[in-house]
């Protein structure tokens, strides 16, 4: 059997495009503040990722107005809710190996 | 409190080398090509993570000749456990907050 790690997809196990994942999969959208502010990110480091999920059709992004003030929401995707599934189940097969191991 | 992928280090997270200290984990020492076929990588990509793993203290590499057989020999360090462990605990946070959120 190849090695747990061996299924792991680069642009959903990355530290932060993991946690944006998880945070989206929590809730119907979520602003561009709030996952700065949660996973403790710079505007420009949170773009740069939220583009790579956005090319890989994980989540949407829809740029809007809330009053005059410019807001950017954020969903995941079926697909996004789906890769997210795959990688926590890859994640639990590594954890139980690594636990057995001890 | 914080998400849990904040707590998470790129160097041990990073797909590949979370393979690579799972496998050394599991034994006393593994050599190069072992690594290498278990992971699936090229021998450049697999040095280049090994270099990063060791200037992290988190492994040990040992070159050396088998018979007239060059042969690398890698084995994890007592910090590379401890990271290990680190990162497993924080998967299984993650992993625990994710499948509460379905």
């Amino acid at each position: 059997m190849s090695h747990p790690v061996n299924g792991l997809d680069d642009v959903v196990h990355q530290r932060t495009r993991l946690g944006i994942l998880a945070i989206l999969n929590e809730t119907t959208k979520a602003d561009f503040s709030y996952l700065k502010n949660a996973l403790e990110l710079t505007d420009g480091n949170l773009s740069r990722h939220l583009t790579v999920l956005e090319d890989a059709n994980l989540i949407e992004v829809q740029k809007g107005y809330e009053g005059k003030r410019p807001r950017t929401w954020v969903k995941i995707t079926k697909l996004g809710k789906k890769a997210l599934a795959y990688e926590v189940e890859a994640l639990k097969t590594l954890v139980h190996r690594v636990e057995r191991s001890r």
